[in-house]
């Protein structure tokens, strides 16, 4: 393969898969994104030519990809978590294959899911929830459409990229009917060192002060209660979590 | 750490993540579900104790994993795709918690979004879908009160273990409003040598013969249509997927 669309995982670096790191081991151009970690843009050959995707549109990330894919070289396009969520991976391996570049993509782990699993938090639970609706807070026409797609209180609903609008996402919550006092929880820089955590009710979803600059997930379903339980254990000297 | 919970990832041995295959050549005890590769099998040290999850109830599970924990051994649960997707690690989380057993979650490459995109489809894409829930056609009620909870063809719909009701979810689907011409696709075996895939309609969703006897995920929603965008054009001598 010429090109490998890769996931990065949730933060930390072994979180990458086997594969995705072994791509990265032999790669000759590493077009990367702002959130991966720095280590692992590190694995990459010391010769590599390394390309930070944020000084390009997605247009012209898509050309270089075709671009050196065309010379023959290793590409990998190293994306956080996986690069069919939210990633526009699947727009950049529609060009490759337009252009006739062979490629294939190496899934990561998402941090849809394993921001709140690191956590204490599963998506799903028996009991708790049976299924689970995976949203963007980015844009907010996509988002409104989103959870009009979803009943309150029926699934676990995930949101990525909506820190930035956790004011709004509580008030369009209840407006469609989610009672405020449904658990939520706030997942910032899961898996890294700079893990912050914070679980409330819907209602409180505004009235806290997430880190800056740091990706979050909020999740909202009564599956956030088993973190309470994992945590009320902890304090009986129980670790849980990361190694620590 | 005494116990992992570990995800395997979607079946191909190199997507587990780098720490997952870390924890399983460290381990003393290995408990692992039966859709997990050999050859992850086979990573354990030679003197482990080998555990087949299926001979044993979930509660029994639950009691080795805090009988081997609590006598200070390495223990890996190993399961497939993500501990905390329809796999009840988070019982097992808490079972550890509430004995006071330290563990950790290492968080796996999930089928519900590898599985589609290792065949060419994107859980969301720019203008096809801005988002995706996931269910579980394994109980019949919890998959019911799941196609409540969403609006006709409004995110993508992912089902895992869905395959042996395929039929009867065409039928629910149609009889909640969604378009019986919506595309649909199979998706078993992914990234395995066994991998099938199937694309067409809800409508003819009944209509096709899995393979018997390795999982399988339904994927409906206007996503499905990029797969066959990449196939056109794999057809002009690209390649793409897994290393072939």
């Amino acid at each position: 393969m010429s090109v490998a669309l890769v996931g990065a995982g949730p933060g930390d670096p072994e979180l990458i898969t086997v594969r995705g790191l072994a791509r990265l081991r032999a790669c000759e151009v590493l077009v990367y994104d702002r959130l991966v970690a720095d280590e692992l843009v590190d694995e990459a050959p010391p010769g590599a030519l390394r390309i930070p995707r944020d000084d390009f549109q997605q247009e012209d990330v898509n050309k270089l990809l075709v671009m050196h894919g065309r010379q023959g070289r290793r590409v990998v396009r190293l994306k956080g978590g996986d690069p069919f969520v939210f990633g526009r991976g699947a727009e950049e391996a529609l060009a490759l294959a337009m252009a006739g570049i062979a490629f294939e993509v190496v899934p990561g782990v998402s941090s849809a899911i394993a921001a709140p699993e690191l956590a204490g938090i599963p998506v799903t639970h028996r009991g708790s929830a049976s299924g689970f609706l995976v949203l963007s807070g980015h844009a907010t026409d996509a988002f409104e459409n989103g959870l009009k797609a979803v009943q309150p209180n029926a699934v676990t609903l995930v949101v990525l990229m909506g820190l930035g609008s956790r004011h709004e996402l509580a008030e369009k919550l209840i407006a469609r009917g989610w009672n405020g006092a449904t658990p939520a929880a706030i997942v910032c820089g899961a898996s890294t060192p700079d893990e912050w955590v914070w679980t409330g009710t819907i209602a409180e979803l505004g009235a806290n002060e997430p880190p800056a600059g740091i990706a979050g997930v909020v999740v909202i379903g009564d599956v956030v209660r088993v973190r309470e339980r994992l945590v009320a254990a902890e304090e009986q000297k129980v670790m849980y979590g990361r190694n620590r």
